[in-house]
């Protein structure tokens, strides 16, 4: 028994996007333990989606659609795999309920072409898009001498992660799936770079079971330890020694595990303490605050900030000295204190934290040039420190930005668990 | 004549990387006007690897292979084509000595299992990778009456692209590729559903050059014209009089295309006009000041904001009434209208933006459910609106202050071209 993915698109043959939904679903059927060994990408052209369900469907049991369940005419993969299999499509007035209540909620009326969104072949089950119209569907039908399951999902990313999970995952595990698993815990480490964490755990990389292995990914370090078992326990178990001892090398480089963010650690760690905080933001323009409120609940100890992108807004809203502008300038070591300080006390938190630097690509020199980063960090007890940081001339406005948001937090981290 | 993309890699089935190397390749084809239809991946398995070939090799006249060049014995793309082909391996000294040199010149040495990327099938040309070690091959070969060309890259991105760049591009064009041009022109839309734009334009779906297309993607439409040509100008010539027509049909829901941002194009009429905005967000905690200053110079029409998390910031620092926040609520039409004037007046800018609204997953009533959000937008001549979205109970949280953030940015777009 195998699986086999099938991605239907123009635009990834154009290459116009990035084929993410493949990298999703091979990690998803790969913690299920189901094998999997072939991947399609084939365009909107009902011919050539008949010679690759032909191939696949000859190779593999599960064969997963993603892709063109859209309401245009090109969108061809619901008909293309009923008239494959020779299959009639009938019109499901449920789905048609569905799309017409989401346009409904949206205060928007369905379009005649959503209809054809309504068409599945006759004994297929729909699976539902709570997000998006297009549903999808699981058809279980006899060819060839054995039982193929068919699934189909959006391209949409988003609505295809919702679908799998609330509704594939489950049927897979009903089939029997997933009972003998692939268990991984990811371990997620800030402050240090990818070599010299991996020379630090160098003697964790020959285990067989669980096994060590690390990744680099922007602005962070993960070793993803994994363990093949009979149960969770039992991987856990497996896991568990290993996890602790590189998290004791670690120290606090260490922050978080699996789906533990920066700012859920941040946020973990000051509700705990019952205490708040205020951002002062210039070169980041809000981000970190978005960062820090994208966490549900976030409001028990985020209260606001000021954006102050102009030097006029960092005097009259966070109370920085025009003096101190003059004297250093906007991106500076002072700056970034005044910033902080000004966002304690005029939001009345327990802390401030400040970002002033040069995002680029324009505006750095010999003596500041671009990726220069200031950090202003006020604790409760009234201390104001300051952290330069360098991120890099060449590189993008893009990643100065977002590597000085996590700094500034992983910063506050530090301070939090140091007190 | 068309091409076939094949990726080779168990780790590609495992999900452990994404492959970007397919979305690189199918754009250069695109490029130089090749046609390609399908693309593959399969793992490290010669009778896999033999499987994909035959029927890659049965629709397409150019195989371009990906991965699998390694010394390793799981390397086997090499060994698994010469003998599908029935073509013995024979060893390159120029590719040993090109090994050795690159070893040298980092003061390593050669290993024996380097020896492996010397062999390649007998007949076949180099295809040399000039930052690693793994070299490719270009072999023309007859297969079942018709002329097969064979391509090889090793997996990692970067050697990938320059000996594409290098070596295949040129060979492609001296085989008559890259004449005729395909060029396409993404226009981009907000405010009006795929369906609905669809049925407006259904008229040109029929078209073949250029073509148009509908995309969905977060948030917005798009629709791709796409001309095949001998030449730029020709291309845009067939593209100009449909891009213009879908614009005048569109109005404002078209807002720019290809590369123009929602923010760039708002940052755009903002220069243009020298006019200054500043920001008053709530449930967004900062993230419409993070994509307004993502464009470089935002410095000259942004000034910044604030962050009012909490009613007592709201108060505080956007001066909106407790009587207000207290008659109705913080997730309102007159509080978004307070915030937009306090933004506006705080900060002393021409306009003023806010939004507030219930990101969820928690803190939604049934008057007032998850993904109802407000924005209020202040002006130049002291008007003041306000804006109900409904962004759906059942989105993420992430999608409703995306959304809620794109929302905004779009009114203020609308606002200034019908001013």
């Amino acid at each position: 028994m195998s699986a086999e993915i099938i991605c239907i698109g123009t635009e990834l043959l154009l290459g116009d996007i990035l084929n993410t939904n493949c990298q999703y679903l091979a990690q998803e059927l790969a913690g299920l333990g189901i094998p999997h060994y072939y991947q399609s990408v084939v365009g909107d052209n009902l011919q050539r989606i008949h010679q690759v369900i032909e191939v696949a469907a000859s190779r593999a049991e599960i064969l997963i659609f993603t892709g063109g369940l859209g309401p245009t005419p090109d969108d061809l993969t619901t008909e293309a795999i009923a008239s494959f299999f020779k299959t009639p499509l009938e019109e499901k007035p449920e789905i048609i309920a569905a799309i017409k209540a989401k346009y409904a909620s949206v205060g928007r009326k369905m379009t005649a072409n959503n209809k054809k969104q309504a068409l599945i072949p006759v004994g297929a089950n729909i699976l539902p898009n709570p997000t998006g119209t297009a549903p999808g569907m699981i058809w279980e039908i006899s060819y060839s001498g054995k039982t193929l399951t068919i699934m189909t999902f959006p391209g949409v990313p988003s609505e295809m992660h919702r679908m799998w999970q609330d509704t594939a995952v489950p049927f897979l595990k009903s089939q029997g799936w997933g009972q003998n698993i692939i268990y991984s815990q990811m371990l997620r480490f800030r402050g240090i770079g990818e070599s010299a964490l991996a020379t630090k755990v160098d003697h964790l990389f020959d285990l067989s079971n669980p096994t060590v292995a690390p990744y680099a990914s922007k602005g962070e370090v993960r070793l993803r330890i994994c363990a093949k078992a009979k149960s969770e326990t039992e991987a856990m178990a497996l896991i568990k020694p290993i996890a602790e001892e590189i998290q004791n090398i670690a120290g606090l480089d260490y922050f978080g595990k699996d789906e533990e963010t920066l700012e859920a650690v941040v946020g973990k760690l000051l509700s705990d303490r019952k205490e708040t905080v205020a951002v002062a933001e210039s070169c980041t323009g809000g981000g970190l605050g978005s960062i820090l409120t994208a966490i549900p609940g976030s409001s028990k100890y985020f209260l606001g900030g000021i954006i102050a992108y102009s030097n006029q807004v960092k005097m009259a809203l966070l109370s920085v000295n025009e003096s101190t502008l003059n004297k250093w300038g906007a991106v500076s070591h002072p700056v970034a204190r005044e910033m902080a300080q000004g966002a304690k006390q005029k939001l009345n938190t327990d802390w401030g934290i400040s970002i002033t630097g040069i995002a680029g690509p324009d505006g750095g020199t010999d003596t500041k040039p671009v990726g220069l980063v200031y950090i202003g960090l006020a604790s409760p007890d009234g201390e104001v420190e300051s952290f330069e940081c360098r991120f890099g001339k060449d590189r993008e406005r893009s990643l100065i930005r977002y590597l000085s948001s996590y700094q500034a937090l992983d910063l506050l981290r530090r301070k939090l668990l140091t007190l």
